[in-house]
């Protein structure tokens, strides 16, 4: 979202974002998504056996595939602290549930910032009432800020669906993650917000459809936080028939979730902790789309070719050993990788002369693409990933709990 | 090894290293290993899919169960160098062959170094005679120096083992390895060698077993690269029946080419780029070995786990974290964690009070221990790991190929 953009709105729903205290800076910490009645909704949730409290309860009340509203909080994870945090999970989302006049199991609840440590849900319970009277249709951006932990920036993303003539849908996207918090893990919380009028069970397939190359083909350091949710509700204001099926408007539909996804998450590897540079990374011709998803996970993931992309070094022969780690079964000697338009190794082998110099000179822009291709297979994949430097190290080490 | 020990010596081995050019800053990049006679040898080798030339060939050598000679040069890995890389290691140990009168199938490379570039095999070829007048039965220590590439110091390990009444067998262990190479890769390389009588199948078995938790649980970066190799070479000098099957010689001849590797492997992780601390982890109360092993790795690859023990900060959350991505079930609630003897976390919960602050205090030695105790299993592992700061980012970000 440029500067000076109106604030994303999407028919039905209402933002808050306001300061409770659990931030010791100040900054806002609290935000409230509320939709004008209980609405179709469907959630992904973290695959880390460890899962915090908020993520507990929050994946039980949307199995009934409704909700009226959406808590979040930053500054505390509310992660690793046993019953109590269950505990508090439930009297925060009951103050605000009586305050908002709602059921209880319709508000679900996401947290993110440090783990290990109680949650100050006095704070949360004591600021209901002035986060209720923060909503505002335009209030977006307010939201986007509170759920900032070592965010740079607030992601927003706001797109228009076409769904038969002269129909068109909102869909807004708004999401934090930097790589980790305060400075714990690598926690992503995303809140897609649409007045498309659809089934649960459809807005769900859309999201796992939307996540499986945007939200999981990215990495800043290969972490899965005990936190990571991404919601979707859908409050129907559009006046036409629920979008589902495989028609052309469902498919239109699931492509813009999709869609903004891929920018939310763009935007969070952009601003992965100390990150200069963004990779895209493509695998092709690969035996199928499971071996070059884990070659493209295997590149991504590893630290030598992320301290060579932090130092623009053109050093390919860490590109292809990762690629050789990832248990797939390939022919070294027919990979060729580019770098930006740059061929540096053909054949396996450095493709030589002055192509190194100038692949060096495309890992100076803050966004290129690495492409390798394995063989002659027909399968792909990509990743997105940032570099890791100085400043990443700096973030996560020297800083004490 | 200390400073006034004398060099290590076994009886039916000669070493030699020397300078053939191959670096530019002068130093020694060229080592051989004789036998008397051709003796009984095995090896293990990366699992990488990308496998450097030598390693193609030693591999094919070392089929038979024999080799009388061990050529190795650092400076280069020979690594995705095409059908070029391969004619190379056919001319460099013809070369050593013809020079040593040996049969060249009996001779095994091995290579380290930056992948991608020409073996200037014309200095290896050219300095044949030169390394064999350099051979002398307490020349392992110029050997070692001659395969080490970032390592800050040489690698030796010397143990002798009780064999029966009176009996002692010597085993001397030569490895290289710092994380990674001039700049590229996790290289290992490392040579075994024993006076002991024995066959080349119960060679490779201890060699398998004693790698298993030693060579295969550390981690400086979590790289595997294209050239890792272990060969071992019993020349049989002692007056004794070859040791195999199970008895108690056995199993002690076994322990000690274990013990060599961890005492090798310890030095590695040591050396590990930039490492200020080590690490051992153990993972205690899993459901199986497995499962320990699993969890056990993904704690110590883990980026955030590696800066937080750099930063010397307890942050318990970044393992109990980790340790939920490892795909192994267990309950969050009944997990400890220990910091050198302080517990930071008990039942999945921060331990309170003071333990941060003292575990933070443990942290800052140079070597200690961290476990986990997942459940009420009856299953562990171990893993040995060192902190990534800025001493890694800069020597493998601000090199420049």
């Amino acid at each position: 979202m440029s500067e000076n953009e109106a604030p994303p709105v999407v028919d039905g729903f209402r933002f808050a974002g306001i300061s409770c205290g659990i931030k010791q800076s100040g900054a806002p910490d609290l935000g409230l998504i509320v939709a004008d009645e209980v609405v179709p909704a469907a959630a992904l949730f973290t695959r880390n056996t460890v899962k915090a409290a908020p993520v507990v309860i929050a994946a039980d009340r949307i199995e009934r595939g409704r909700a009226q509203a959406i808590l979040v909080n930053s500054g505390n994870a509310n992660a690793c602290t046993g019953k109590e945090g269950i505990s508090l999970v439930h009297s925060t989302t009951e103050a605000i549930a009586a305050a908002l006049g709602a059921d209880v199991d319709t508000v679900i609840p996401a947290s993110t910032g440090i783990i290990g440590q109680r949650l100050p849900a006095e704070h949360i319970e004591g600021a209901a009432e002035e986060l209720i009277a923060d909503l505002s249709a335009d209030g977006a951006e307010r939201f986007a800020k509170a759920i900032m932990t070592t965010d740079r920036w607030p992601k927003l993303v706001h797109k228009k669906v076409p769904l038969g003539p002269g129909i068109e849908a909102t869909i807004v996207g708004i999401a934090k993650g930097a790589g980790m918090i305060h400075p714990n893990m690598a926690t992503t919380l995303a809140f897609i917000l649409t007045d498309a009028p659809t089934h649960s069970s459809f807005l769900h397939k859309a999201l796992r459809k939307g996540a499986e190359d945007t939200f999981n083909a990215l990495t800043v350091d290969g972490e899965t936080s005990t936190n990571d949710t991404i919601i979707a509700m859908a409050s129907g204001k559009l006046p036409i028939s629920p979008i589902g099926g495989t028609d052309r408007d469902a498919k239109n539909f699931t492509e813009a979730i999709r869609a903004v996804l891929e920018e939310l998450g763009q935007s969070i590897v952009k601003d992965g902790e100390g990150a200069e540079h963004v990779v895209r990374l493509e695998v092709h011709g690969a035996p199928s789309e499971d071996a070059a998803k884990k070659v493209a996970e295997r590149i991504a993931s590893s630290l030598l070719v992320k301290t060579a992309v932090h130092g623009c070094d053109p050093n390919w022969g860490r590109i292809i050993s990762a690629a050789g780690m990832a248990g797939v079964a390939f022919d070294p000697n027919k990979v060729e990788i580019r770098i930006g338009d740059v061929v540096v190794a053909k054949n396996g082998m450095a493709a030589g002369g002055g192509a190194e110099q100038r692949a060096a000179e495309a890992m100076k822009e803050a966004e290129y693409l690495i492409r390798i291709k394995l063989g002659p297979g027909n399968s792909k994949a990509h990743y997105t990933f940032c570099d890791i430097g100085h400043e990443y190290v700096k973030i996560n080490a020297d800083y004490h709990t």
